[in-house]
């Protein structure tokens, strides 16, 4: 049962902050659940195919790493700061968590390399996204995969912003023409008020009641919001939990399908 | 004795790798030569303005630390790799160095923010760049001092490469309209045969006997490719030491004016 979608091979995989690391202690890794998800990018048919470019983008999210620090300058995606101190503590701890994926998935033998959204990435004053993929194209063109994280980014009028691992995946979905689009949760797909997974969701007033009601769909960092992301995405996407990495990217469907339906 | 240029109040000023890093010892900081550059940097009109754009992006160079890991990878401006442990030894170096300047530059009142060439800049096959400016045009919008540096880039059918220092401030200035322009090195200017500084160089042919000869000129690690570089600029430069950098960027005319002429 694969999902397909239009593009090119490309699949685009974000690894949720909660997922790889241990949210109640500041800047520590979950080293098994970091090595779960490795171990089953490493195995995937997207590293193991032959084609000279590589099929596979990678986000991640900021768990305790980023979280902490921009809480404690008081900055988020809508309030900003003029900071420089606050600009590098956020950042600076989000490129200590992507040195450590990085590393983890070249030690599994993926070609992973670092890409830091701050030194590409903005938003105007109307908040719209300024996502060039020069780098991430090229890279990926190379045989690389890129590894892109949430982060602080230049924001007209308010400083810096912070951009989430959610924003950057569909921003780089719908330009780059991805394929297949997948977000890794600590639970298992949106869930529904008893708490089972949803199969699929159109449009956001049909689960809007299970989103707001279930305390289960928080610990992600905020379902509701990555729901109504993906559904304004122009593919589908499927948020599944960390036991199905390497089924999404073996090509099955787990979890659940969001999809808006917008083809533009 | 004051040069201006066309464009807007934005200076950009590249320290030189070999200035701030003892380059004979792998991953060192040259403290005092960095202390100097920083607070001429600090006490400079570019920064003392009242402006709320910052009016100068910096950018670096290697020295000792992408130096030594691109040697030992064997890659450089033309030479690259596909090595992902490679990209992330030389990128990684380049960080650190980077990490440390920055830093040295926010404790001395200056709002620099770090920008990393290899998650935004890419080379096409005929290793023409492609170097987006919107993060570092909307960060100095927004006050910061953007802080970039020498690199590796995805370069097509090659990997990486190395993209030098010079070679940003020249894509840079280019595209941003750049008023000043000004390379710090380790020797006073373009030295000619006999040690002397070279007042103003038009062409490289008047030069290039010169250039070739004087070992002097040698350990700023290719003053020729500087002047070429900068002569294909559509603007003036210059080249000097590193006690001119405030006299520099108080607006003053100090070492080798680069003016090729060329305004396009």
């Amino acid at each position: 049962m694969a999902d397909t979608g239009g593009g090119d091979n490309l699949t685009i995989l974000k690894l949720g902050g909660s997922v790889i690391t241990d949210k109640d202690t500041p800047e520590t890794v979950d080293d098994d659940a970091l090595a779960a998800a490795v171990a089953a990018i490493a195995e995937s048919p997207a590293i193991d195919d032959e084609s000279d470019e590589a099929n596979l983008i990678i986000v991640h999210g900021g768990g305790s790493f980023g979280h902490v620090h921009a809480s404690d300058h008081g900055v988020s995606t809508t309030e900003g700061t003029h900071d420089p101190a606050a600009v590098t503590a956020i950042h600076g701890a989000m490129k200590r968590l992507n040195s450590v994926v990085v590393d983890r998935l070249q030690a599994a033998g993926v070609a992973a390399v670092p890409v830091h959204p701050l030194s590409a990435v903005a938003r105007d004053g109307e908040a719209a996204v300024s996502l060039p993929t020069a780098a991430v194209g090229s890279l990926r063109a190379e045989g690389f995969v890129p590894v892109l994280h949430g982060d602080v980014i230049a924001h007209a009028g308010q400083g810096v912003t912070v951009i989430s691992g959610d924003e950057l995946v569909t921003g780089l979905a719908d330009r780059l023409g991805a394929a297949r689009v997948g977000l890794c949760s600590t639970v298992p797909g949106v869930l529904d008020g008893e708490g089972d997974v949803i199969e699929s969701i159109t449009d956001f007033e049909s689960v809007a009641a299970a989103l707001g009601d279930s305390e289960s769909t928080d610990v992600s960092g905020g379902m509701a919001g990555k729901v109504e992301e993906l559904l304004a995405l122009a593919r589908p996407a499927r948020i599944f939990g960390p036991d199905a990495v390497g089924a999404f990217l073996a090509g099955d469907a787990p979890g659940t399908l969001i999809d808006g339906g917008s083809r533009d």
